[in-house]
Formats: structure tokens, C-alpha cells, sequence
């Protein structure tokens, strides 16, 4: 925060700026599934979904999953079709780290699955993803609050070497939300059970992150968790090259260094926030920082449920009923 | 929590609905000063400013301070003028309560303020507010996590004799954030020097209320304060009737009910978030909530300086360089 005073926008600014999803470069049209948005579509992708007819209806507002197709399975199936098309082809760079594993795709986090997709494919929908993460920290008599972070082994599919929280990981099909972050911790980290019982929920971060392979609207559901300082993180998983405990300025350095995956920066940011180590005090942005690190994904997802909006310049956005 | 498997929509998603601003009712324009956007106003208020062609311009999209107004003294006064003269005239509920005391108008928190607006005026405008919260706690070893709430005074303009969080306050000219926290703290809990020490940041919310009187755009700065068990908070400056410290799920069923200050909700559930007791596991809308409590006001606060938004719906809204 050393620059803040010089520049208009504080580093910290111009990285949660990342996920101002407001001002998304392009036009992107909701996607529509069985009257329900689920996703957002740039042009890119639309441009691709024309010589698809049968299988997506492309309106002038928004993109549609033909709703002539049955259920759960047909429209899964309908899709993979289509990404696989793709996939031999070429096309999509995100489709190369084809996964063969599928997350469920849903108008809300508690609302049953239209279809699923492959984990690969669903930033070209700009499908919700939801994950969690566990900020691992320590009390060190000497160095005061430290936080362990995990270097991504080198093989991974996406942000292989970079920086990330002690442990994260996707919701994946038949998982509860807890029970993911104590499997995660104990095959990421390796966190024995008498110190996984202090996991305590703090909250969840929502972001909305654009790179060159796509749509990453994502929410966090964030824990942390307190650890001993003689306890040291180790893989169980082959997913982590190494882990580091950092005094907590190394680690904010860390986090606005370009090692730091991208999508992983809110729950850090959050984290340093409700512990009182960034501070509106210390931070000119503040605010905005924070209400950037839970971006209103529920309003940018809710095409055509709603009637009649307010834009952010207090215009009335005109009805949208018209699927 | 326990209508929750009964209704589609949870208690705390109902309640944390209410700074829903993406939905506000009727049409509101943007309110402008020196072109940059610091309020909104509403279609009641509006009518009444085509009174005033000399201090407002009421354009299709926004309504403008005049332009040819040099200065903050010059803004302020003629505003005060119009606004004297509509509490003379018994116009505008929210007026009764004329404060005599001024908040400053910004564009944001911090940049340079524009004019000063009576108390009891601005949420007239839509004139963003900021204040500061105390969180008072105690780790009660029986009853376990326990928090101290205020019962406001009978005699206070506004919310008399409504439950309120431990300590909170307006932030006026010349007072700090934290400068703020700690004179409030003295002020209305009678917290000593040794106690407030131990103050910690915690982040903030973001909310938008709107009732009959006006429009609150309010941001909170969050502060959490672990308390001995023996300790007792006491009032020193008459606007508190009580003090009572609740145990965790009692003090849930007090924000839940009719009796708690509204626009002090958010702080309150922040703080059962961020300390795990409302969690991912026990309410199904969490992700809503945790989003509603941070309402990104930047967003709907930044006409006309951004050209071109993405809508909630995925179009382009259009260029908004009009001014």
C-alpha cells in the first residue's frame, strides 16, 4: 500500500478491479436454460453456437438451450456433443484441459441441476462455479499472525506454479460443503483431524473474473482455520509443489505479486480484511475493495425471472418477460 | 433458521432483501454535482424539484445541482434554502427531525466533499452515508459466544426504542474512522482505555434501505470487541436506554424480529457470519445474504462517469456521456 498515496487507484484497487464484472469487455447474452439463466455467453462463443441451431437458440438478448429437450440427461448430452465438436477441432484454448469430469449446472447454488458439463467447458457459459477454501494462519510469538500458502504443482491443469491459499477446491457432484473442505485439507495439506476440528466458516467471497479462456463467475465459501505453529502443511495429493508460512506483509506482497492465482486473491484479500490487517484506515479504496470481493452474482444471473430493473444510473432497464 | 426447509425463501434472505437495491421501487434518477453522481432521487422528491429550476435541473436521466454554483459554500447555501423552505412547509416526514448538523456530500469517501446537507435531509437525495459499528462480545464460558446489544433511547429521532448493535455512529466532519469507533465507544457504552484496546477492523457492509422517510445508502465500518465476561457496558451520553448481553441464538431472534434498528442489520448478521454461526450448512440462501450485506453502491453510485455498463441481464446499457 506504499503506492497508495501517489496513484489515484491503490494497488489493492486495481487488483480487486479484476472482478468488477460491470464493466465486462464485449457484449455477453445471458444463457437461458428451461427459462432459467445459468450462464453468460461472450461473443466469441455465440459466434460458434450459430451452427448449432438445434442445439442453441441464439436471440437477440439472450442465448437459449433448446427447450425441446427433455431433462437432465438430454440436455447434458445434447451439449457434450457440441464441446466435443469443438475440442477435436481446436477450438478453445480452455477445451485442451478437457477434465472428463463434470460439474452440475444450476440457476442458484440450492436449486436442482438443468444439466452438467465438463469442468474444462464451463467458462465458455460463463457457468457459477463454487468451491472452498481454507486460509490456514498462525499466532507466531515472534512473527505475529503468519499464513501458510501453497505453491500449485507445476502439473496442474490451470495456474500451474503459481501461489494460492493453503487449501481450495471445487464442489464436486455428491459432496456436502463441509465435508469438501476436510477432504481437501487432509489430501492437500494433510491436516490431522484434532486440528481440522478448529475449522470455523467465515463467510464466502463472490467474484466474477474475465481471462482469454473465459467466464469465471465464482463463489468461495471461505474457512479458516488456526494451526500450531510447530504444524507444517505436506501433500498427500501430488496437487502442491511446496507450502510457505509468511508474516502476514510478506504475504500481501505475495498475494499483489503476479505468482498469485488471479481467482484466489478475494478470499486472501477477505481474510487480511476481517482480521484487521487491511483497514479502512490504511487502504484509501476500502470499500470498494470489499464490495468487490462479493460482486452480486444473484442479480447479473437472474435474466428473465425479473420484471423490470433499476440500472446503476437510475434508469428503469424495460421488461424482460419476453421468453 | 427454522422455516427455512418450509419456505422458498429463508427468514435472513427476506430480511437481507431489504437492501435489495437492484429492485427499488418507482424510478429513480441520478442526483449530480459538478458532474459527478452523489445521490439519487426519487419520483416523490423529483416533483418538487421542477419547483426550483434555479438549484435543480431535472434532465430524462438525472437531475443536476446547477453548474454555474462556484463553490461549496455557494452549493450549500442554496441548497439549504429550498430545503428550509420545504420544512417550513411542513413537506417530507423526514425533515421533522431537522438536526442542525451537517454531513458532507462526496462523490466518494475519499475524494473532496461537494456541499453539506442537514442530517435529516440527505437520505431525501439518496446521499450516501458512512458510519462506524462495534461488534461487543464476550466468550461466556456456560452460555458460550454472547453479544451485547443497545436498546436506543425513547427520545432519539430516529429509531426510538429499537434494538441496535453494541456501539455505532455517524461519521461527522473532522473526525477519523477509527477516531470515530473510540468516541463512540466512550460516549455510549462507557468502554475504558484498556478495553478498546483491544478494537479490532473487521471489514464493512454495504447496504441500501429504503423506507417512507428516504433512501440510505450506507456503508458501516465493522469493528469487532472482545469483552471480559464481567464487564458491563453503561451509558454516558442519554441516547441509550439498556444494554443486554444475549447468547448467540437469542440475539439471531432479535435481529429476525420487528424490534431490531433495520439499517443495523447487516453489521449484525456479518458478524454471526464472518464468526460461524450463520454458515453455508445452515441456511440455504447464504451466498445471497453474504452478497446483499455488500450492495456494490460504487456501482450503482458512478453516473456518468462510466460509458458503457453491462446490464444484470447481460446487455450494454448505452453510453452514458450525455452531460
Amino acid at each position: 500500500m506504499t503506492d497508495s498515496d501517489k496513484k489515484p487507484m491503490s494497488r489493492l484497487l486495481k487488483l480487486a478491479n479484476k472482478f468488477n464484472c460491470f464493466y465486462l469487455s464485449g457484449e455477453c447474452r445471458a444463457f437461458v436454460v428451461d427459462g432459467q439463466q445459468v450462464g453468460l455467453v461472450r461473443p466469441d462463443v455465440m459466434k460458434e453456437l450459430l451452427n448449432y441451431p438445434q442445439v442453441f437458440q441464439v436471440h437477440p438478448e439472450y442465448v437459449q438451450l433448446n427447450p425441446a429437450f427433455r431433462d437432465y440427461a438430454e440436455r447434458s448430452a445434447r451439449v457434450e456433443e457440441v464441446l466435443r465438436e469443438w475440442r477435436a477441432g481446436g477450438k478453445f484454448i480452455t477445451l485442451r484441459g478437457w477434465r472428463e469430469e463434470c460439474y452440475e449446472v444450476r440457476a442458484q447454488f440450492n436449486t436442482p441441476p438443468l444439466f452438467k458439463m465438463d469442468r474444462s467447458a464451463t467458462c465458455l457459459f460463463g457457468i457459477r462455479k463454487y468451491g472452498v477454501d481454507i486460509n490456514g494462519y498462525v499466532m507466531d510469538p515472534v512473527k505475529g499472525l503468519s499464513i501458510w500458502l501453497q505453491k500449485r504443482s507445476p502439473n496442474k491443469q490451470t495456474w500451474p506454479g503459481y501461489w494460492d491459499n493453503m487449501v481450495s477446491g471445487g464442489l464436486s457432484v455428491g459432496y456436502g460443503i463441509n465435508e469438501t473442505a476436510i477432504k481437501e485439507a487432509g489430501e492437500e495439506a494433510s491436516i490431522p483431524n484434532n486440528l481440522i476440528a478448529k475449522l470455523k466458516s467465515a463467510g464466502c467471497v463472490s467474484l466474477f473474473f474475465e481471462s482469454e479462456r473465459g467466464l469465471f463467475p465464482n463463489t468461495e465459501f471461505v474457512y479458516d482455520l488456526e494451526l500450531p505453529p510447530d504444524f507444517v502443511p505436506s501433500n498427500n495429493d501430488g496437487e502442491v509443489e511446496t507450502f510457505e508460512l509468511l508474516p502476514v506483509n510478506e504475504c500481501l506482497e505475495r498475494i499483489l505479486s503476479s505468482h498469485f492465482k488471479t481467482t484466489s486473491v478475494p478470499v486472501a484479500l477477505d481474510f487480511l480484511i476481517r482480521h484487521g490487517y487491511i483497514t479502512a484506515e490504511n487502504e484509501p479504496n476500502f470499500i470498494e475493495i470489499v464490495e468487490l470481493l462479493h460482486i452480486p452474482l444473484q442479480t447479473i444471473y437472474n435474466h428473465p425471472q425479473k420484471k423490470c430493473k433499476i440500472a446503476a444510473n437510475g434508469e428503469a432497464i424495460e421488461s424482460l418477460d419476453r421468453i
